[in-house]
């Protein structure tokens, strides 16, 4: 791995102070069967919190507490036993859920791909009472269900002070007010995208605070953006931007993830298109912050990730396709992601330009310029098929939705061409769809860049709208609205329900004025 | 409950600084079932600890470790991910076991009436790797099994510098040697027995340090005799005999047992002869000490025991029998507990006698010979039957093992008569046994009383013995040579396997001088 020594300083000197704020349960509630609701659950309130306060718990006794909105944070609460002192440990069993499904489907039942222990629970095992128990892992989780695994036959126990000191970084007080007249349902839309970007905004852009917790590059570039619209917080991409150049692969490629813990440490996950990203990345932060320092000292950086990128190129400048997950993209598991990959490129290549022109490096422009035009032509030559009227990815030459809309995010056409395109795409429907609301994200900033805002509002309303319908509180990392048990995991418990790249309507209400 | 704040506050004075020794696991082990093997299981050697401390281990994997003896103590030790950077948290459960019936039958098949929360085993989920993991429970264990719930595909984990740091109040360096010529199983049992008597010196004598880690009067008594015979440790015998002083039933009985924390406080269990036993075991304790200072202060709680005792004396002389669970003695279920619990009052008049003639208090001196004459005189009258030559309890006129025990060590008859009560009771073989070491503990002190010396010691080689040929590293809780598998609580997982009532052997072969 490449290390900057001066750059890691330079992001960790950029930690910053979280907010905190106390966070008390709103209701006890079950979680109650119902083929109507999102997942086939549904929460009901059943006793008052006073209740359940003034009531003591033996073995096996449970109870679910709502908190009434997503929280990040760190849980902590009293418990005294009721009865002849303690003689015997208590028992508890604790599960954290940041939807329904996760405190109704037993964790015993997980055989998805990613590892378990995901899956936010505690057992524990309390020596003396009375307790005040400070759990030192931070949960992310609106459900929280208590089971009281045993205590003894002389003592119950009974529970108070349960609250969560939420966590974040983000400044609600920062946030510019909407337009009075915006439609309701735009204004959920960007209430909760606000609250999915804020609860994700840690010590870093984190892309989701249940899964995984951590720096990718990809969410990282749509936070930017949509923070840029809100909360404002430039130390915060700069921290990030620096984590990703002070740590990179042994070629000097962006690594596609950061731990931050036990050291910030680059992941040996290379992916295409997200180490190109550090470049538009730094262009969206420079346009925004107008922070021309770091971008004199980042730009190094950026280059190396074109001149890393260009080297993949074929002979026919065409970017060469691998069997193995070598690009992003999306989740699509029929994806191909040659085209994609290639459009990602040649849309980097764009703000690299422009930032090598902002900085007066002539030889670099002058470089940029010249791999642009090859790589531009290479794609209307060897990827458009005109008689299709649509982009092709692949020896097997896929026609994805992906393709399309990177292309015209790419600007390899000019608007009016990418306007048919999208209106072609809408028609055609091809049959490799999109599953990821990252992947959404780039469809809606494609239709409004095509002038096909209406399309673009329409669709919002069509993808995100539908998460509102179904009860998000943060926006998901994956939905699919015509199949909602959807997860590319093998189980909707482990699937992140507040997810960085979900979090950009507000940057489409808000940067385009709806 | 009544409290005297100033015996408490000299108690706590008392608190002992714990030792602290290092120990490592000795080997690594798989747990077999073995017919042949006490419980049905047995340990084999499997790989070198070189060989697990250089490999690695991922979702599903585990391993046993044996320390090589029974510990009581704080485990640490050291996880590393192998491979990518750890992408997920890693999920470990923990199992520890004193015998390998904890390692290798399943806790959730668990099914006594004792509180599970007992069964020892930590289930963890572990954020940030490399990690230190420091347990702040005590776990009391030869075994310790080691699952790894998940990692994640990405990397596997390494384990190292396992370690437990074992505590004890007890100074071994006080040890006087045995002499060179005891028969090796004698010398067997002294040790085992030490060491069952160390792991439970703790703050306070406790009955097991792995349940119900706390101090409780009927073990006290025998840990006292068997700890002023080996480790000489008075002050902790002060201190919980202020303990119990200090905290006393709402009328003054002393408590069967003591919770020391949060803060000390007495069990609302009552017993009628562990409240008796305080003035017997501090009758020991004078006579061990010649604490002349301690005996003046607590002497009056020692009286108030009597005469709460005598309190409830039937018309007769007879103390009054009730159906639920009022008297200890043994955890025989079909226990008539009258004529044991008679003679408990004998015996400890008599020690209360002593102890108020050596501190001259001549009218509870006379008050108390006066009940002696009286309930001796009633014991013989009403509760011996001469034609069977052995004494009865309770409306069904029960002969049990434990009514002729007690009867003989409150020296109702003589020295002579007590002995051939002992070879009757050997002879005619009672239905009602005992089934506890505590319970035994008595039939060897009353043949060793009643001049069946070599009787006595038979007897400790068949049931202590049997304990050390059946591997114990502790003397247990319950042991029954016909019934292995025997548990007062309905499962033998919840069994304590070193437990304070069973460390006598080396009272016995010191005072004795077998």
């Amino acid at each position: 791995m490449g290390i900057n020594q001066r750059f890691v300083e330079k992001a960790e000197a950029l930690l910053p102070e979280l907010q905190e704020s106390i966070v008390t349960p709103k209701r006890v509630i079950d979680v109650i069967a119902d083929a109507d609701a999102f997942q086939g659950w549904s929460a009901e309130e059943t006793i008052s919190l006073e209740e359940l306060t003034g009531s003591s718990l033996g073995k096996d006794d449970s109870f679910i507490l709502d908190f009434g909105d997503h929280q990040v944070g760190y849980v902590s609460f009293t418990v005294k036993p009721v009865g002849s002192p303690p003689d015997a440990p208590l028992g508890l069993k604790l599960i954290f859920g940041e939807m329904p499904c996760e405190v109704a489907e037993s964790f015993d039942s997980y055989n998805g791909w990613l590892s378990k222990s995901w899956l936010q629970e505690e057992t524990m095992y309390i020596d003396i009472l009375p307790a005040e128990i400070r759990l030192p892992r931070r949960y992310c989780f609106r459900y929280m269900k208590v089971m009281v695994l045993d205590t003894s036959r002389k003592y119950t126990v009974a529970f108070s002070d349960i609250q969560c000191k939420a966590v974040t970084s983000a400044d609600t007080s920062k946030l510019a007010p909407l337009r009075d007249d915006l439609p309701d349902d735009l204004k959920d839309m960007d209430r909760i995208s606000i609250k999915t970007l804020q609860d994700c905004m840690q010590t870093v852009f984190e892309d989701g605070p249940k899964r995984d917790r951590r720096l990718w590059i990809g969410d990282l570039r749509l936070q930017a953006i949509a923070n840029y619209y809100t909360f404002n917080n430039y130390d915060l991409v700069k921290r990030c931007l620096y984590l990703f150049a002070g740590l990179t692969l042994e070629d000097g490629a962006v690594s596609a993830c950061i731990f931050e813990k036990p050291q910030p440490l680059a992941d040996d996950t290379r992916l295409y298109d997200y180490s190109l990203f550090f470049a538009a990345t730094l262009f969206d932060y420079y346009k925004a912050s107008q922070d021309r320092e770091t971008l004199i000292e980042l730009w190094p950086t950026a280059y190396e990730q074109i001149e890393i990128a260009l080297r993949r190129l074929d002979e026919r400048g065409i970017v060469q396709d691998e069997e193995k997950w070598w690009s992003f993209t999306d989740w699509h598991p029929d994806l191909n992601k040659q085209a994609p990959a290639q459009a990602a490129l040649i849309y980097c290549l764009r703000r690299a330009l422009w930032l090598a022109q902002a900085l007066d490096k002539h030889g670099e422009a002058q470089f940029i310029q010249e791999q642009l035009n090859l790589v531009t032509q290479s794609t209307i030559e060897h990827l458009w098929d005109p008689e299709q009227g649509f982009f092709i990815s692949g020896e097997t030459k896929q026609v994805s939705w992906a393709s399309q809309v990177w292309m015209a995010l790419a600007g390899v056409f000019d608007t009016e061409e990418n306007g048919r395109l999208m209106d072609r795409l809408f028609e055609e429907q091809p049959a490799v769809g999109m599953t990821t609301p990252y992947m959404y994200h780039h469809l809606i900033e494609a239709l409004f860049e095509s002038g096909r805002a209406s399309k673009a509002v329409e669709q919002m309303r069509a993808y995100w709208g539908e998460m509102v319908k179904d009860g998000a509180d943060c926006f998901w990392e994956v939905y699919n609205p015509a199949d909602k048990q959807l997860s590319p995991y093998g189980s909707n418990l482990i699937n992140s329900y507040c997810h960085a790249w979900s979090c950009t309507p507000t940057y489409f209400i808000r940067k385009y004025k709806l």
